[in-house]
């Protein structure tokens, strides 16, 4: 496995725009979770998780952001890759960063319920698959786990109000 | 864990139906797996494998069927659903499975290269995730395989062509 070809600077750029993309997710009432896939420094795909906007089981912020780079890539493969995403990716995810071969995996939080990088399994540097990724997590850690911490915060706010409502 | 709710002639039914999937995936010169979607004993959901086609490292069988469904059902929720597939699902469509939350899943053939239901991992059944499903392999298992046999067998035959010509 080779490490990792981005600065600290670099890194915390890139993560800053998937902290955008999670934004994005927020503004709809989304759980806010953001990716982007980088190729020689520039943005090529983009995504937020819009599950319930979308009524789509599959519209996770990572998978939107793979789909995206493979249709300006015009390609499946997106084997020089980075992905920066704001929480560590759950199983589905890390299967479609194993199909899509991305190179390298930079994740802000961890989740420790559904989280396969490092969390609950480690499905990216599993030499039984065809396909490992370099995996650096802790990005932006704060950043990224506040963001998620305060929506479900004002979500139970929300709903205890509605309770007393 | 509950028991499948099917007899042996649904699961063949439907299990042909998702042969027939597989099937228009080999007419377009793509891996030939197929997938179908069952609530209520209808199918809401079909899908099969279009990754060269389409381009998009996403597009597996089981992938296109679960998003057919949740647009059908006008929800990600699938949780009195049943899949069908012919090939055992990868680390991706394992985890769409466990995000629809799919009651029952059935396939054909085992993949030991990258299955994840029974062969390298078993995710449908592993506690830590929020949602387990009923599993069952090895419906109608020869049709296929025998398909997918077949289609390398001939990939490989004109590939050898390829390089006399």
């Amino acid at each position: 496995m080779t490490q990792s070809t981005m600065t600290t600077e670099q890194k915390e750029y890139f993560m800053r725009e998937a902290l955008k993309e999670a934004h994005k997710a927020q503004l709809l009432d989304e759980v806010p979770i953001g990716a982007v896939i980088v190729l020689d420094n520039q943005i090529i795909g983009r995504g937020h998780n819009v599950r319930e906007l979308s009524q789509d089981a599959t519209t996770h912020a990572e998978l939107l952001a793979i789909k995206d780079a493979n249709r300006q890539q015009k390609s499946w493969r997106l084997e020089d890759a980075q992905l920066f995403v704001t929480l560590e990716p759950c199983p589905m995810c890390s299967g479609a960063i194993i199909l899509s071969r991305i190179k390298e995996v930079y994740y802000g939080a961890k989740d420790p319920k559904a989280g396969t990088v490092d969390s609950l399994m480690q499905l990216l540097s599993d030499s039984r698959f065809n396909h490992q990724s370099v995996v650096e997590s802790g990005i932006l850690e704060n950043e990224c786990s506040e963001l998620l911490t305060s929506f479900f915060k004002e979500l139970r706010k929300r709903k205890k109000k509605q309770k007393k409502d």
